[in-house]
């Protein structure tokens, strides 16, 4: 678990895309983000107040995350530099990138030195079980996607927010670095061992109360044959009751695998509920994440409208037009 | 890869069962296996001469092989004397231990003393690739189960046997500790990082001849939520031409799960080629293999006819009446 709340490391990023991950715990986590701090030559601009490492602690940063991707994977002698002196004023830091922290020795001596810890959330800090099937108390709730990088991630984090703002018991379960960052715990699963991926599912999401729901975050496809074994311990460590489907109706094939054609919602459906059923035979699909930022608005609306008839389901763009109808479904179940 | 042949160490195995391994060797790869050495005590035999370390050597093996588990978890100091000899005398040690040889600090300062290797066939050795579904050439053929220890890796074997008798182009593949250290290579895949498994399974089965077999080693299943995810990572990673399904008939739960029912042939049939056709549309179920252990022969025969008749495919049990008749349906395709 990493202590709340951060000061975002925006480095030396050359554009917002960069900074993915400091605009994902702004967007979502506002009150984990008590403002920024770059350097010299930085082209991303979260908006927050832009701050000393002295006047992040003082308005009671307790970690500094680097909210940025770096470049040519290596960390720079300028991000070290400032990196060691968070360390020795006080901060813990946490990274996402695929460098470790943990592998950099000055960074591992201050921290050392001045007793701060460096979180690396890609690596797997628990020993987790194998998944025992068991059925937990409470409900959860699985985005599956048509593809990787359809707006699982988002999805479930709308929903969740859409539920906090309903007084509903929600809780958005973390699996990948983005989403550790930005709510500070979770499961890195693609780095977790294969023998123990749905064991560490079913640690995130434990038994709850009857009426909370775990927004679970999906990751890859069961139809993206590099990631798909990540995929189908989350559909069966998760045990879900309701599963979203997710799309993107612009994509030409599956991300990286030229040749791949996407599945259709329609099959997505089918193979994800003939093996979410082995979990929980209750399982339902409830409803469809369409993202259509590739889409103009009217083509937006027409095309949720025609997925909408075509299989009876609540289809929305959270991103556009709220996730609203997802919690609907949901709270019908 | 682990320099063959061996000599196998049976230690002080309380009987037949617990050494599996040393069996498989035996029964599978007679050449690799040049005698047995055991300790007071032991009361598995396999028939092979009995050796010492230096008449092993002198025999020609290369390799101690651990053919046995061990009681409690731990390496005891009687096995630790004999090993530390092995290492002395010039014998590399493979084992498939969950307690590992590089984590005893007698064995891996005599390992490197002397120059030798410690195989720890549970570990991987290589950073695998992630999977990128390019079509290879050659032809695999994947056992699928109902259940976990239903008989794949020993259809598998049994397959390729009977391949290499016919003069046909083959090779198992292993997946497991078990066949790694039966066959001297292969990727310990339920140990590999999440991200890595398909790309594991990729490297382990490259391009090769037309009219060569590989025969991979099943692992999981499908309907097991434990480690389904590990099979789905074969079923892409292997691009499978052939799938064998395989069912243990007395099973009455989901193997280490109570209250999960098996999942039918049928269904399995129709799961399997839905996921399978991602990687390769043209795959085909072309057999079934049954375990029929806790049949007697009127019951297995009768079992096997009616799921014949029923499936239209051809059922054996390779054990008992040889893996002939799903070869010939293997070189049909």
């Amino acid at each position: 678990m990493i202590e709340t709340p951060y000061l975002l490391f925006l480095g030396d990023a050359p554009d917002m895309l960069a900074a993915k991950v400091a605009i994902g715990i702004r967007d979502w986590r506002p009150e984990n983000a008590i403002g920024q701090i770059s350097l010299p030559g930085c082209g991303a601009d979260l908006k927050l107040t832009e701050m000393s490492l002295q006047e992040g602690l003082d308005a009671g940063a307790k970690t500094l995350v680097i909210g940025v991707a770096n470049r040519g994977g290596v960390i720079s002698a300028e991000w070290k530099e400032l990196l060691v002196k968070a360390l020795e004023l006080g901060y813990d830091i946490a990274s996402g990138l695929h460098n470790l922290l943990r592998d950099e020795g000055e960074l591992v001596a201050a921290a050392q030195m001045h007793g701060r810890t460096l979180h690396d959330v890609r690596v797997p800090t628990v020993a987790y079980p194998i998944a025992n099937g068991v059925k937990r108390t409470g409900k959860r709730c699985l985005a599956v996607g048509t593809d990787c990088s359809v707006g699982k991630m988002y999805t479930a984090l709308a929903m969740d927010a859409e539920m906090q703002k309903r007084g509903m018991k929600s809780t958005f379960r973390a699996t990948g670095q983005t989403g550790i960052l930005i709510t500070g715990q979770g499961v890195p699963l693609d780095a977790v061992i294969a023998d123990f991926m749905a064991g560490a599912v079913e640690y995130l999401t434990p038994s709850n109360d009857e009426d909370h729901w775990d927004l679970i975050e999906g990751q890859g496809s069961l139809f993206h044959v590099s990631y798909s074994g990540v995929t189908l311990a989350l559909v069966h460590g998760g045990q879900p009751d309701a599963l979203i489907l997710c799309h993107e109706p612009t994509r030409e094939h599956m991300r990286g695998l030229p040749g791949f054609d996407l599945p259709t919602l329609e099959q997505l459906k089918e193979t994800a509920l003939t093996l979410a059923r082995v979990a929980n035979p209750d399982v339902q699909v409830v409803g469809i994440s369409v993202n259509t930022q590739h889409l103009s608005e009217d083509e937006a609306v027409s095309y949720l409208a025609d997925v909408e008839n075509q299989t009876g389901l609540p289809t929305v763009d959270p991103y556009r037009h709220g996730a609203g109808r997802l919690v609907d479904a949901l709270d019908a179940i």
